[in-house]
């Protein structure tokens, strides 16, 4: 049948990815470059969260950024004056990112003169879940305002993720059904093992568990210690 | 729980989904069938805003739901409760719909005997601009907390729709960097034609507009007046 045909097709390229970004992690821990790939919905605050965590990091390590959007370099335009190297990658149209899209990032950006990169997903909670990039941590954003059903709705997203912040808890009492609780056990019965922090890019609140989780990573990275993530196809 | 089914759908075999995504428009037109392709971000509102468009709407028209997501029932579930007949789509981790899957959806709905049929698409900005779905009119919700930046990072989808709801406008001041002048702009530099409403789905503010929008829509499609919309690739 030929529904059956493209499904295979689009497996086939799975099993690619995932052993090219199996690859590009190895090249990375050679290096000595901790990637970070941040997913969210469009609007949930990547650039604000990534501006913030600049400022209290980039005196303690070289921090590069690449952005991935459809269209436009507000993003990276935001970052470089934030005080970090950035590079807009212009996907055409593609909803995701793969591990050689990221390689070519990487070779733009100069990924060994880093400690740290962050490469900033196309706003989107699904195809960007189904793609290993190589990097070494996925951190999700969920927004206050976009609900407390999202690990419901997008269940692959919350199973790749090591880490989740639930950003712009400063508008918590406008948003009231928003329950904390809630959201915490419903990531939780996804993946069990996902940290999760409540944060607000804008006010700063909550940051200070969120770096510390970082800074952990980053010398676990270091000591050659960090397992690589485990990659849910589905 | 209320009435409302579950369907698998496969992807295309058509190559050509613009020509399906017409020969699907035609068909509904014979049927009488207006279809309305309904897309956001996760969490942008489309199912708050369904409920309250079908209340004020449920005494005049026959209004059929076919809902598009991942996973999990919640918003199918929640529009039976509204009192209109929802069809649930599970896309089997695709992120979007094509028309093929489109009209299998209408298939299990019973498309003819309803007036109006909203398909709420998946959650994404990407994906869903781009595929034709066979829908006669195509609208989008940008919800205020998401940014008003919007339109610079997803042409498509703003070029692709004939009406904009920007919902959650009870938040604005909340989310006071928004400006209403600024975003109607920049959606209208992407598409003059489109037309722009501001909206709380929550509170039910501006959606006078919005309705009489969408009744002279149907009065449109049932005199045979109405012209398909013109469907950008990229």
């Amino acid at each position: 049948m030929g529904d059956y045909r493209i499904i295979e097709v689009k497996r086939s390229v799975f099993e690619d990815n995932n052993r090219d970004a199996d690859r590009l992690r190895a090249q990375l821990k050679g290096e000595g470059t901790f990637l970070v790939n941040l997913m969210s919905s469009p609007g949930a605050g990547k650039t604000t969260t990534l501006k913030r965590t600049i400022a209290a990091l980039r005196d303690e390590v070289r921090i590069g950024v690449m952005e991935a959007d459809i269209d436009g370099e507000v993003d990276a335009a935001a970052i470089a004056r934030a005080g970090a190297k950035a590079v807009q990658i212009h996907t055409g149209g593609m909803c995701h990112l793969d591990a050689d899209m990221t390689r070519q990032g990487l070779g733009a950006l100069g990924s060994a003169d880093f400690d740290l990169v962050v490469l900033e997903n196309v706003g989107n909670l699904v195809c960007p879940a189904e793609f290993d990039t190589g990097a070494w941590r996925n951190v999700m954003l969920l927004s206050v305002p976009e609900g407390d059903d999202k690990p419901l709705k997008y269940p692959l997203m919350f199973k790749n993720c090591q880490a989740v912040l639930v950003n712009k808890c400063d508008t918590l009492s406008v948003f009231d059904d928003f329950d904390c609780d809630r959201v915490k056990a419903r990531i939780h019965a996804r993946n069990p093992e996902c940290a999760v922090f409540f944060v607000s890019a804008k006010t700063g609140e909550g940051f200070d568990a969120w770096l510390e989780w970082l800074r952990d990573e980053m010398k676990q990275f270091k000591t050659g210690e960090m397992e690589a993530p485990k990659h849910y196809d589905a």
